[in-house]
């Protein structure tokens, strides 16, 4: 037989491009246009490497604490993982544990089959309807938990906060994961019914509006319970998953709010720009509460002008599946680098 | 029934204390007493946050560069994760897929049951023999799998590469993990055999030798083979475990091949002086290869040291199970740090 039958064999998730070269107009994943807080670079310049010889401070309390303060809830209510894909994967690994379908719209972030696949977990994505949108019957059947990205990726829709509400509700019995990477972009946080529903986890990450993607730092919070469980099984797989920088420099950025806030509204407007100029371009989209536009040309089709971008050194993302083989999600970048894109693009078409 | 019968339970794994305080001698979680290589500070200094903003390369070239580099093997030979930890984890989520019983000495690093329970896969311990070593027959019959620590930890013991080369050739049916958390401290790495052995991985650490604990870097070095679909699992995970400072400082480290040496000699001299010191004051211990020394004293009970050495503020490591509740693994310090635990002894004994 030999030693290949006894290993686990899974296709693997395939994140956007990271192009070496410089000079290039990077639009393809969805980070933010912006540097983190001066306060990180302050962070930075302070830091001690010869500390770096001790293990760093397995609960990550520094950053913990920093994040329980601004969400207004308690310490044990706060999980932190090596960015938001870190801490979604162990929540798959966590919650479902079922025999029973865990639920996920058909067009969504590509990572949870992924991790249902890994993890040997049944699933199944009810299909979003022809405007993306979220059907709420969809998930009040018998399932094995729920995850729902909102806003939602790539689409960028945003569902109210009154309808999470309701499918939280109506599923007593299973997990209800809201994947909230993108909510600071728009939209009313899951966060205020933590301390109502049990069962809810609301999932964030610095990688986007906080731009720290480099740093890897993603978080949940939840009802006490719930976070001892997840942290059971983070304890049983890596003690020491966030290393000494990350909880500084994390911390650090949690408390320039004043810059947070400027950075998000910079990018809110730079969105609601843009979306003028892309309809006034003959694209459509759905409504974006994100940082990016997913956008559909009404003559062109979406992978040819992808293709032409990339020949212009501008990198934005393209999706060859099923719906949405004919919408590019580009990232809202700064003032300039959209200027570019529109540029190109009024030329082109 | 309710949400938490979905609910994944483990016991898990408890690191060693990370006490707060300052002033303590820290000898229990096996961390080097010296600083990171110079070169690490400089690269720290010159750190830029601002690129903070995009995500870290996923495929952390720049570090496994450096080590295949290093250690002579092919790039494609080599997989990094969030300390050995995170590699060990996925190695048995990767290569334990099967429903026989992996094997692992019944004395071992505490970590390997956890990751068995996590993931569901089938173990059995064979016992080391009265002395602490491996019997190589017992790694001989059908298995789903073998992990071998060499230096073993917490004992410091090490086997000969030809017992552990024995073992690996006779298993081409399983992949077989050798844990060499602490082999730079003492014996030949397996790492030499991984071109002859398609079923071999060999796993190391930064959080030792390198002094650099703080900062969540392991690595294995195997047959391509292995180590692609290593990444696979791993990049159904989270594809971007290794943020930006632990790349560009974890291969500063490797740079400095002449501090590291200098290093780990000079805690390979403390370790000799205080076997000899030991040895006088009635302690027994095996022979230690690692930057620890598990001993046991032959008229005062390990628990009751431990608790002394702590109120002295001390901190050893003491593990409470059977075959070693007698014995006490104390980490290797600066000359300064066993000079002070050495004089309380003498005082105590």
């Amino acid at each position: 037989m030999g030693w290949e039958e006894k290993v686990r064999r899974v296709v693997p998730y395939i994140p956007g491009e990271q192009p070496k070269q410089k000079g290039i107009i990077k639009l393809n994943t969805n980070e933010c246009p912006y540097p983190p807080s001066p306060l990180v670079k302050r962070k930075a310049a302070e830091f001690r490497t010869d500390e770096l010889r001790l293990y760093p401070d397995p609960d990550a309390s520094l950053l913990v604490k920093s994040l329980a303060d601004y969400y207004g809830v308690k310490e044990d209510q706060i999980f932190v993982g090596v960015g938001s894909d870190d801490v979604l994967a162990m929540s798959f690994l966590t919650f479902f544990n079922s025999d029973r379908p865990v639920l996920f719209p058909d067009i969504t972030y590509s990572f949870y089959d992924v991790w249902a696949e890994l993890f040997q977990i049944p699933y199944r994505c009810p299909a979003l309807d022809e405007d993306f949108r979220l059907k709420k019957e969809d998930y009040l059947s018998e399932n094995g938990g729920i995850v729902i990205p909102n806003p939602n990726a790539p689409t960028g829709l945003y569902e109210e906060l009154d309808t999470i509400e309701e499918i939280v509700a109506s599923n007593p019995d299973s997990v209800v994961i809201i994947d909230e990477a993108y909510v600071d972009f728009g939209g009313r946080s899951a966060l205020e019914l933590v301390d109502k529903y049990e069962n809810l986890l609301v999932v964030q990450t610095f990688s986007k509006s906080r731009a720290m993607a480099g740093i890897r730092i993603g978080f949940a919070a939840g009802s006490s319970k719930l976070i001892c469980y997840l942290k059971d099984v983070k304890f049983s797989f890596n003690s020491y998953t966030m290393n000494a920088p990350s909880i500084a420099w994390g911390a650090a950025s949690i408390l320039d709010d004043g810059y947070f806030k400027e950075t998000v509204g910079k990018i809110i407007n730079t969105r609601e720009r843009v979306k003028k100029e892309l309809s006034a371009l003959g694209f459509v989209f759905p409504d974006s509460s994100s940082n990016f536009i997913f956008a559909s040309h009404k003559s062109i089709p979406a992978s040819e002008l992808f293709e032409a971008l990339k020949q212009e050194g501008i990198y934005v993302r393209h999706f060859n599946k099923p719906r949405i083989d004919n919408y590019l999600r580009i990232t809202i970048g700064t003032d300039e680098q959209m200027d570019e894109l529109l540029t190109f693009l009024k030329r082109y078409i």
